[in-house]
């Protein structure tokens, strides 16, 4: 539930500018035709290299190829319509093979040091024989500014490890640009046999929120002094973790995170659980000195074990790919509305009115549906 | 932040059932034409009545008559589309009488005592010279069942007040049908000169965010005995809250009371504000001896006079008005969508085959546009 506001989430902030639906990419055309460039980061420039066919992706893909795995992912990060329909193709050869990964959503304050965590899990993971792939979702990101997260130079110790994969954000510019990319890259890391999925996110938007909706468990990772930083966590946010994590729990801070973690315990007891059948609880941790990240794993498995035993696990995630299409669908239809000219012409003057109090909102609802019927 | 869903919330139970839109009622017709025989029960069916005009209306309500006033919420709450179209225009012309009450939203888990509790408050209102109008949304009742809700049986003490005016929930059949027209009651009530808008809502489905998103105020009624209760109140709802309300702290409950008061306190350091600049608190009050119930009423008036003293009052009623007219235009186009003879057919055939992973979200969901497209 988050703050109210002048406009419902889906509604861009200025309405009538252009915002791309992730649908209608494919449609339309997108920002840029040659994905390698802006998108491709970790690979050389899509347009160098010689034209892959589905089947070198999908064979590519399944084989573990990091090379093709990392052009696969620029073929998914696409918006040009040639390679939309190129990379749904690779995506629906590879989809019996993926699925098999924990999927583990990943966030915090700005500072909570979700980085460095990441960095020290995702070594011990890989240290432990597991496979770890590490993406990120910041729809703030952009070819410009690049992005925020998931660089490999942050996490400097785990892009080194053999068995870790590390994907920056997609510069998808929109939300549900990047929640497309970002879903399908998990499941073309997952057919190339990775086994953990970490997927980071800054809290801009709805991120969070996304983040939850395509991972199995979600934690969330703040920092010592409860209470004190709770104007960074977003309203709602601490009501989608599966356990909570205080970092920094290390020198002078222990003390300090032991008083967080027992506060944090009683706050959840009064919030309803995100996963049915799960309760989350606070834990301290330090990714400075490794102390408590192994346990991390333990109840990440945990809760893997109890979601499969009852079945919830495979049902979420059933329900997950089912929302995210219907998702995509209310995108589009509202992207069709926002940017029809007819409506476009109208919304401010009907905005006015409406603050004004010189029509009514069920009016003011009316004139721009016919205002749209009529394009 | 609701529970993760097998559909967003705008998806209908049985995708492709018709669900009404309250902005279709006024071009497909509604479900009742004649609307005293439904919704009017505290006034004589509508269609027995010598029919009255717009300007009766509008100078009957403006006048206080209490018999009008009933005949214009009938009016407002019927789903004909003469009737919309009259009440639309009556509604205009009263527009630049509302918005001088205080909106109180008031919600908690069933057996809070929620009722008895409105009684007494309001009571309490009308004794101090207030005008209160007691209304309620509940999209679960219907014509056939009834009303749960703000019967005036169920506050037999307060409908007997000449300052109190009760209206039961509309038989909207679904939340958007209710929301018109509980939000157009309001705006007759306070053109009828009622300062005080007391906005009932049992926990069904979304009622506590539509609840919210019409009123200054909301108010959470919990019972004794924190937390174990729990389970009655939905994610998310505590932090729609101005302010938490502990009933029945009589009697025995008293310590248990405070103690549950206090647990409360500690939650709501660790939430956001649901109003920006107003920290809720948990109270404790009983509706049956009255004690607590006076202060209720302070914090309300300190609310309003901080709220409007930074602006965020009014300002928030402009952003409340204009996120309805979206959510309108946004149920609108879902309905269209959903009521599509293509998009029906091929809906169950296309969640099947995503549930077996056969075909990508991405093609699903182009595939159910494509559908939609194509009528």
């Amino acid at each position: 539930m988050s703050k109210e506001k002048q406009r419902p989430e889906w509604v861009p902030e200025e309405a009538g500018t252009a915002f791309a639906s992730h649908v209608m990419e494919g449609v339309n055309g997108g920002h840029d035709g040659m994905p390698g460039q802006t998108a491709g980061r970790s690979s050389p420039p899509f347009s160098r290299r010689r034209k892959l066919s589905v089947d070198d992706y999908v064979q590519g893909v399944l084989s573990g190829n990091r090379t093709i795995l990392a052009q696969t992912i620029t073929l998914v990060e696409s918006n040009a319509p040639r390679y939309i329909e190129m990379a749904q193709e690779v995506i629906k050869q590879l989809l019996p093979y993926t699925g098999r990964s924990i999927r583990i959503g990943i966030t915090g304050v700005p500072g909570a040091g979700k980085s460095t965590l990441i960095e020290t899990f995702g070594c011990m993971l890989c240290e432990q024989g597991r496979r770890v792939a590490v993406l990120a979702v910041d729809p703030s990101s952009s070819v410009t500014r690049g992005s925020i997260l998931g660089d490999k130079t942050r996490m400097d110790r785990l892009s080194r490890q053999p068995n870790a994969f590390i994907r920056p954000s997609p510069s998808g510019g929109t939300l549900g640009g990047v929640t497309r990319k970002s879903r399908e890259t998990i499941l073309v890391c997952e057919a190339a046999g990775f086994d953990t999925v970490l997927v980071e996110t800054v809290g801009v938007g709805q991120s969070e929120t996304t983040v939850r909706s395509m991972t199995d468990f979600f934690l969330l990772v703040m920092l010592t002094g409860a209470g004190d930083e709770l104007q960074g966590i977003k309203k709602g946010v601490i009501e989608l973790a599966d356990a909570l994590l205080i970092n920094k729990a290390d020198g002078d801070n222990i003390i300090k995170a032991q008083v967080a973690k027992e506060e944090y315990n009683r706050v959840l007891h009064y919030l309803k659980p995100a996963s049915e059948g799960w309760m989350p609880e606070a834990y301290t941790c330090s990714a400075l000195t490794g102390a408590g990240v192994a346990h991390i794993w333990d109840i990440v498995e945990r809760f893997r074990h109890q979601m499969q035993s009852t079945g919830t696990f495979e049902k979420r995630r059933k329900s997950q790919v089912l929302e995210w299409v219907y998702t995509m669908v209310q995108e589009h239809l509202q992207t069709g509305f926002f940017n029809d000219p007819n409506v476009k012409k109208i919304i401010p003057g009907i905005e006015q009115q409406v603050s004004e109090g010189s029509i009514s909102a069920t009016i003011a609802a009316k004139e721009l549906l016919a205002a749209y019927e009529k394009g």
